[in-house]
């Protein structure tokens, strides 16, 4: 199992436009492995770029549980033709002004690669408006993003009549490689799907702080403590399903539908963005947020979704499920390697996010959850994979003795090597090695399990194919001599 | 430390309308250690109420880490007066119609407690529309919360001009005390604040489904794969104002105002909900959930709600921070017990529904948990608490021993139990027993810690109160004799 330094699918991105959206594609490309060329005249724009950056290194690893592909190289082109000479796929992140993007659009001519995919990041304009400028409008489509790109799972794609259908879908597959979600739009409108619903609260928002009904601080509350906590799993309408109970979605619309008629929302008029209401806003956001800054803000965010993220991946369940899906396309770029002439490689990572305690560092019960990782790549190799546990029989762990020898910190990386110790079938004792990337041993797990029935919940004999597999890797690591440390008690002398 | 049969704040609750949202109520109540008496004249309510605390009971105890009070009885009244009389709180959750709601309000007379709260659940009317009709109107306020109300935090409370101000500020300490948050709404209009939200993005939706733009499916993913998972954690404003970058909210504002007089959002219009459309919905929302019951949904969005907010709280963020609220609540509850006569409580609680693993028990690294929670509430007991570590010393393990003699399933309650078997300032050493509810011994832990200085990482002396502290327990605990299993190594022979 190594890593290899580039990926299938990885490759060279030119990145239109360095806000705060564009630097969110920027860091997304360059954690996958590609490399990147950045075009923006703002003399800022090198600046919000690393700034992105270094949130997104905290970040994005934190979602794996695997390792990304090496970092790409990133460098600013003083020229748009130079930045997307030869990238595969072009990003445009321009401000959100028709005229600006059609006159970026408008250059992206015959230089460009024939097979680049050109998206833009618009959220409100159509494909056609901005296609009609551009000399390439068959390789042109949106690809709209959601702040933290790096983060975030969905992108809208949105095809006008004239774009390739085959670069649509080759775009749809770089997107999922880079762990995102394309959802692909089937008519073109103006704000796609996901704005309309942002704009339309938005609106809502503004009237009621016109109307001294909430503060921001209050909204935010009625967001964030209800609905908000149940849209980040399921959307609107399996919700409302839900609630329609046995009897189904019809029952739910003929309880619910003629609400619709009561006089709600002011949503009819748009409130002005009068200069009182706008320093109402802004002063009624900074009394909320006090103390704490942007950057601040923008950590606490990425720690909260990095938390909700994971968790929603141990479930597999919602935004989880792509997670899972990318870790698994990660796997593919490692090369497998069952020499049993060595230790196994069982476990490559980094130190997520939202793994450190109150000491600050790593907390002692992730030591487990990654020497059990250990112990479940080694079951995996032996031939004790889920679909053999789906058959009924597994291996339990029942006595577990760890070393913690040195501290890990949140974005650090560590690989185990595993060692077996014991391996007769019904019984398999594993000792696991946990090396930080800078070579230090930071602890060592010695693991004594037993092969159990599922049904019984009682030891019982491996099949023979697995029991075969674990005894030859056994009788291999036998010549390797006894690890320091193995066999030790808590109390007992060196 | 061991728990009180009903703690401060538990009483008796009138619960009127058993929906989905009534037995809701009930079930937060229930599992509060509030006794409950139900009115409601639909047959099938029973049923209703059971179902919903079937699965209240695996996931709400999920969501603390104490032991809830011992769950309070429930019992159905068949006439109003006995159901209401001498509660401490009344809840009413009839359908949405002001006919129904106004009449059963007008039966809360004279049999009442004058110092009952009578809430209404109502999403849609104002609380002075509701008070006309009841005579006890100065107990009356909205109190409207979110489905599962056993599950999401937010309540928004709602008082008219006649309400008393008193059983207003008593409403939100009894909410607070069921773990829930209470929302005052300042001013009455339709709706309150949550959803007018909710009818502007379901007016939306309606509309995409209608000009078919979007499947239900579509709608639901591009909810929960990208803003949704942004507002579980942080809100609209506190989202824009990070958007805004360090220029903050009033740029922000500069920059999106304009957006708004784009065409983008069909809300001047209620889509008529014709038979076609909502077929339509119907069969799109029933296609999406193919092969999902209603109680399977319902299962899957309660795990990932327990997930989600266990995340937010471990990262002691938004929701989270409730959570972590109502522990502290329930540590109160806990009366004090340091005897050292015998191994310290230090753990009692359930396992979380997202606790277990593809064996169906509690994954591995979660025993160390429980155990390294133990451990923690030791480190308190001796005085190593919250402040002793921010003012920068703390013991770290060295070394772990772990016996896994039972299994744990999600739902199960358990209680660690923890002798010392070393206490010398700089070195500790502890012996945890968890012991499942049915007296079963499940696993022992065994830990050597060291006391460190956390600016240098190395050892040091505790100081002498925490050092003293310490010897006084280890000084007691060395007459319990030595615990079976204790100084063992694997493979020793027993």
């Amino acid at each position: 199992m190594r890593m290899t330094a580039a990926g299938s699918g990885t490759g060279r991105a030119a990145v239109i436009g360095c806000g705060v959206i564009g630097a969110g594609w920027a860091a997304r490309f360059l954690l996958n492995g590609w490399d990147v060329s950045v075009f923006d005249p703002d003399p800022g724009a090198e600046r919000k770029l690393r700034a992105v950056l270094e949130n997104a290194r905290l970040a994005l690893p934190s979602l794996t549980d695997r390792m990304l592909p090496p970092e790409g190289h990133w460098e600013f082109s003083p020229c748009l033709e130079d930045a997307v000479a030869g990238a595969g796929w072009i990003q445009e992140s321009a401000p959100e002004r028709l005229d600006i993007k059609r006159a970026l659009l408008g250059e992206l001519g015959g230089r460009i690669r024939a097979d680049a995919v050109i998206g833009s990041s618009t959220s409100g304009f159509r494909p056609s408006e901005l296609a009609e400028a551009c000399p390439a409008a068959r390789q042109m489509m949106v690809c709209h993003p959601f702040n933290p790109v790096y983060l975030l799972p969905l992108v809208e794609v949105v095809a006008h009549p004239g774009t390739d259908p085959d670069l649509l879908q080759s775009a749809c597959r770089t997107l999922t490689d880079l762990g995102m979600r394309p959802l692909v739009v089937r008519r073109e409108i103006d704000a796609h799907i996901a704005d309309r619903f942002l704009e339309a609260v938005w609106r809502e928002a503004l009237w009621l702080i016109q109307d001294d009904v909430a503060t921001t601080a209050e909204i935010d509350d009625a967001i964030r403590l209800g609905f908000g906590l149940r849209w980040a799993q399921m959307g609107l309408f399996e919700t409302f399903r839900i609630a329609g109970g046995d009897a189904g979605m019809d029952h739910f619309l003929a309880q619910f539908g003629p609400c619709l008629a009561l006089p709600w929302t002011r949503l009819m008029d748009v409130p002005e963005l009068t200069p009182g209401l706008r320093k109402a806003i802004t002063q009624q956001v900074e009394k909320q947020s006090a103390g704490s800054s942007v950057i601040d803000l923008e950590r606490l965010r990425d720690r909260n979704l990095v938390a909700i993220l994971r968790a929603l991946k141990a479930q597999d369940a919602a935004a989880g499920t792509i997670l899972n899906a990318h870790d698994a396309f990660l796997g593919q770029l490692e090369a497998s390697d069952a020499d049993c002439d060595r230790p196994l490689l069982t476990v490559a990572r980094r130190v997520p996010l939202d793994w450190t305690d109150y000491n600050g560092h790593m907390n002692e019960a992730r030591y487990l959850q990654v020497l059990g990782d250990a112990t479940d790549r080694f079951m995996e190799v032996i031939g004790c994979d889920a679909a053999y546990i789906a058959a009924g029989m597994s291996y339990f762990t029942a006595e577990t003795h760890i070393r913690h020898l040195n501290e890990l910190m949140a974005g650090q990386g560590i690989r185990v090597e595993t060692t077996c110790l014991q391996g007769e079938s019904r019984k398999m004792r594993l000792f696991h090695r946990m090396v930080r990337n800078d070579g230090v041993l930071v602890a060592t797990g010695e693991h004594f399990l037993l092969h159990v029935d599922l049904s019984t919940r009682r030891t019982c004999p491996a099949r023979p194919e697995v029991a075969d597999r674990l005894r030859r890797i056994f009788d291999a690591h036998s010549e390797l001599g006894w690890p320091e440390g193995a066999g030790r008690a808590i109390g007992q002398k060196q």
